[in-house]
């Protein structure tokens, strides 16, 4: 049996953020991807939500957020807006947010977007196809753009 | 087969952008648009429900925002509520909201509406009419109401 | 055919605002009018919710809105809860929200009740009677509370 | 008829506030009361939901709300919370929320308890069975926790 | 008759929240767990709804929220997301956030999760199998994380 994901971007981005989680969802044989772009943040959450409805299992909503105030406020509303699918689909969409305020330049900005995406590519397709591995890592500290902070140490 | 747009805009605004977005998906010979008029920006979401209820394929939801922070709080909860009617109808609302504040004066912000519009018709149009043109530029550094970003560039 | 609109406002306010909503409105011989009062705004969502349910063709909803930081964040949740039902019914409720921080003192707080209230039971109207005379004055920056401020002029 | 009024209130709270609720509620032999209990104030949107659900009128949501910018967070999800269990069921939620930040200290915080839980549990009383009542109040200046502010008298 | 409750935590926290939260139920003979693990907090919501839906009676969301203000945004969405799942099931899900900012150092950190996740834990159960054990409890100013406030004293 096969997984269905979606994976859907941005024009927005300057980064094709799209093509560096196909290329880690290619490395699963029984990963089926689906791309779709839209123009910006905004519009990923019923885009997504047409994909979960048309049969995709997960999807990944990646996107670029630019360093201004209405930047960030518009981060927000998508995001709720991909929570909102979620809910109506019984399904998971990894939001897969890059913000350029996290990033000292643009070679970081870069080097976060090929770590979180990566790293969240892999997350979506291990939801639907082996959650097990997930629960290995409980309470590890799991970073996805930067190393991992790791289990905490009490002395 | 004709895709079917709304184009909804207020009369808060102080530039007539419903118009500029009639202008530019006149260029397309299979989109038939239809207008609607409403007093504010809160008063969108549910305009452009109808609309997509009532068999459009896409609507542009067009706001010029104030400068006070009342006017910011309005377009929050605009946003939110044209998220929700995405969600519900399965279907793409383009947000086109202009602010203020993005400007240094009248000239400027006028600019802006005419650049952010016009691009945003496009965009409505292709999300329905052509999708792959859209892919094409998946992570491009596309703006809508200034120049482009571009790809990011890393030497 | 009849228009039926509900007014729905608060014990919380300082000004008979859903009085002055009727005024306007009984000027139409085609309005019906169904008014309700509340305790505070964030009942107004619901009750309107109700009205429309009802019959109702549009509502609208009318508060004053207290000084305190705590008032603002009662605004947004009930801003939020009317685009809710708004979209919930696929019929309009506007929101007719005066601030106490709008205002220089109660003699302008009250202008600004009478202006915002009357503008908008008009524009509640015409949404339901004649849409069409909104889309007259598209992009002519309507305002409700103080004087128009009039479309923009470039030179 | 009776009418049946569910009491929602938190083991957060420092005041036994359900139970002045329904001190007052008792005062109405018309009124059935079914109280429950839930440990925070994020937790009383679902418990009013499924009191509405099983038959009841109306609720009322009270809480008290910790100091920190983390319990003002806490307090506007959980009445974005009762703002969507209100519309989901067409019935009214009186929000009944007590902040440590309105008090000058403890005895201040009681007053404000007693205050604002006796009269919004005769306010939930009233949109239920006696409606006409609050719409004599429309505009008045009415307000629970402190003294009433009273109508605007513009000389 | 078994209470079936949901345990849903996530890889980005640092300490396995999950298995405190199982130990404490487990001393409940006739609560049967189900754990799943989801990478961060705003994949908690779905992954409760899907739980919910699967015939769980409660759920416990619990996370680890990260120093920043963007893990502040994250924390609200996902908060958000937890209380739409609460109402489209009409089940509790208890949100069981650790703040880092709430702690002084790592050992802080860790006693609170220790102390939240425990307690909630036990209400998640009581919840469902033994409600007026909560009700005994209103008003008393519990706590969870730091020790209990307790009701307020007047003199």
């Amino acid at each position: 049996m096969n997984y269905k994901i979606g994976v859907v971007d941005t024009t927005f981005a300057r980064v094709d953020m799209g093509s560096l989680a196909i290329r880690e969802l290619e490395k699963h044989s029984d990963a089926d991807i689906v791309r779709v772009t839209v123009p910006g943040m905004k519009d990923l959450a019923v885009a997504c939500k047409k994909l979960l409805d048309g049969g995709c299992d997960a999807c990944l909503a990646i996107a670029m957020v630019g360093p201004h105030r209405l930047d960030e406020t518009c981060a927000h509303e998508a995001n709720a807006g991909i929570m909102g699918a979620q809910l109506m689909t019984n399904k998971h969409i990894l939001s897969v947010f890059v913000h350029e305020v996290e990033a000292d330049n643009d070679k970081d900005l870069y080097d976060i977007c090929v770590n979180r995406v990566t790293k969240h590519a892999l997350n979506a397709y291990l939801l639907v196809a082996n959650p097990g591995e997930l629960a290995k890592n409980a309470g590890m500290g799991k970073r996805q753009g930067r190393a991992d902070a790791g289990p905490m140490v009490i002395e």
